[in-house]
């Protein structure tokens, strides 16, 4: 039992449970073999794929067939006249870790995935620059790079629970909160590319188009220009896909998701916002008194627990890894808490890894199910000292309708039977 | 100049290029337009992908077409008969920053890759324990979980360098030293499960045994299996893929290749080692009197520049962005040098991100090519004060024919017409 203990502290500090032994009991029934039985003598012979040889190499690797079910679920509003416009959701639930596998990024076009030439594509610098610039793709593959881990989180995510749904939905935490994604983004530092045209004394705000149909477009700050913004051209290794923005992006650290303008090919240096329609129309914060918040650029701090969660069901009492992600655009993450007892109390969960601004972390936590109907939520706080609203306080920050911006606590309903269901606390 | 030299700093502390003027006359000709010019005017309405809608969403992406280049290089040496049985590896000139995408992942197989059905998979634990175990893969997608990032070397990469070949051959940065890649890797700790099981006293090795037709298996001292060994499930946050172990794999960390055991179907614990085929006739290290070294288990101190490197060519003078990755079982990277005089005097590069041990790091050092005929190399230190030797000096440490366990430093020779080529210094 000493040993065990000693176990446990890789796992939690802060929560002692006995989980060993507990959770050799769950996980036994069909699976242990009693210590009085040889455990080697139920093997007769080998797997069928150990008397063959296997499969040879390829170029390219892809997921193995069986897991198949993990895949981004497609949300497409106006599908019959205009099927590029909407978004793809990760499957929060079924990664671990912080990475984003490329394949499973979140999507957001407004008008499709634009087929472009790299060869023919352009970056334009203009505006109040001394020297108006034009570059090819291969002219920024030779400047000096930088390699980041970031989130990219759009301003919508999480519009299911928002004010324009009243009652909670029964949805999984994917396609509730997997519009957010992290990548380790390799590009130039914008301020590098901005000196080389020479920016004016006037300059205040720069323009960001993209290359789509859309021509999405966002007006940002110089100040944050030229202080973290990449020209990305690499995701987690390898050249940016498609439908991220190849052959170039924005990559705006902790900023909303449609700041990071994909398939970049314009930034005009300006004295004011350019209030483009998607900042206008879109993108801005209607208020109670019917009046909009025009621009909201940070993400605001915010957690969720990705297993176990809706859709998902526990089996058996006894001991359950509970694990999920926290972020904030306003710094990194200081602490996350759980409850299970609809947010009477918390306890800290344990913060994975590095932990660094603006980058996920994952948090992990072990916790015993007597089998009780209760609630999961987890709280984060970032070192900017915000900490995640309960979703009423959340929601009357805002007019009716809302669907941006909601960092609000998700809490996940446990029945006595085990099945998980999203729900508003 | 004042604010391009405030600039360069966050590229390169230690080589203060003016590289913001030359980089943009570098960038030039084609791309530059003078300042008397308006750079719209170049624009005669839009490119014909911003006239259409674009692609619209899916479910899991791919790379881009025009980036079909960027693959792994398959070598099969017995190709007609045991096409399974070889590697593929990482074009590391093609990639950025440490994540290597999982569809890049080298590999690394013996007899093919099996085609397990994850369902039918089990995890037997037996030998010295109290309680042999038998595991199906849900049972331990229940259990607690670690993320970590590590590195995976193949004990021979970079053997087309090795004594086995006495002239330089004329191979890219990918072909000679890809067989490492990089991955956050999830999984259980290995000593939780195995405390599960119960460990006899008298207990001092593990032996691991993969699932594939050539039953893959290595001798493990247990005390690294107590330490930081993982039961690997996820990588780069989906579940592993066939080729790197599906359903599960060991994660060794810093360790040879080949023991990070892929589609892992038994551990026993043992007193000695085993000594299976694949730790005495390979993987075993000839020593210039003919006798071997059979446990050779941390992969040792390494870097190499990945950009610029073989096989690409700089097409004319001025700043060049070289950039690289560095690693080491042993520790962490504690500083990489650049020689660009076979040797003579070195630079510091700057090492890039968080560092941390067992993790590979990736270094950048901003360079001038005056056009003169030189060098490049790189050469890593640890924090266990290991430092990379030049080849001549690994090489007399080996018997001829030697493969395994190269960690030597890496030339790459520029001739006067800007071609690199690699050549032993």
């Amino acid at each position: 039992m000493k040993r065990m203990k000693k176990q446990q502290n890789n796992f939690s500090i802060k929560n002692k449970i006995e989980i060993s032994r507990r959770t050799l009991l769950y996980s036994s029934a069909a699976s242990l073999i009693p210590a009085s039985l040889n455990a080697e003598s139920i093997r007769d012979g080998s797997p069928s794929w150990m008397t063959t040889p296997g499969k040879t190499f390829s170029e390219y690797g892809f997921p193995a067939q069986q897991e198949i079910n993990t895949k981004r679920e497609i949300l497409q509003p106006y599908e019959e006249y205009a099927p590029g416009t909407g978004v793809s959701m990760t499957p929060l639930e079924k990664l671990e870790g912080i990475i984003t596998p490329n394949g499973l990024h979140f999507e957001r076009s407004h008008n499709g995935i634009p087929a472009i030439d790299p060869l023919q594509h352009e970056l334009l610098i203009h505006g109040l620059v001394e020297r108006p610039l034009i570059f090819k793709t291969e002219d920024l593959l030779k400047y000096p790079m930088q390699t980041r881990t970031y989130f990219i989180e759009c301003a919508g995510n999480s519009f299911y629970n928002s004010n324009a749904f009243p009652i909670a939905v029964d949805r999984t935490c994917g396609t509730i909160h997997g519009l957010i994604s992290t990548s380790e983004w390799t590009g130039i530092p914008l301020k590098l590319i901005l000196s080389e045209a020479g920016i004016k004394k006037e300059a205040k705000w720069i323009l960001a188009e993209g290359s789509d149909a859309a021509a999405m477009s966002r007006s940002i700050p110089l100040e944050k220009a030229l202080d973290d913004i990449l020209i990305a051209l690499y995701q987690n290794g390898e050249r940016i896909r498609p439908e991220q923005g190849y052959p170039m992006r924005l990559v705006v650290p902790g900023w909303e998701g449609n700041i990071n303008i994909k398939w970049l090919r314009r930034i005009k240096i300006t004295k004011f916002p350019t209030h483009t329609k998607d900042e206008t129309s879109k993108y801005s914060d209607l208020l109670p008194n019917g009046k909009s918040l025009q621009f909201t650029f940070p993400m605001e701090v915010k957690s969720v627990i990705t297993q176990p969660s809706a859709g998902s069901k526990l089996l058996k009492k006894g001991p359950k890894h509970i694990t999920g992600l926290a972020w904030s655009g306003f710094g990194k993450i200081t602490k996350v808490e759980i409850s299970t007892d609809k947010g009477k109390t918390w306890k800290l969960a344990i913060l994975e890894g590095n932990n660094q601004p603006l980058t996920p972390v994952r948090y992990r936590f072990n916790w015993n199910w007597e089998g009780q109907e209760c609630s999961l939520q987890s709280r984060a706080t970032d070192s900017s000292k915000n900490k995640q609203p309960i979703r009423s306080e959340w929601s009357k920050q805002y007019g009716l309708g809302q669907m941006y911006h909601n960092n609000s606590i998700q809490s996940w309903r446990i029945t006595p039977k085990g099945q998980i269901i999203n729900e508003y606390l």
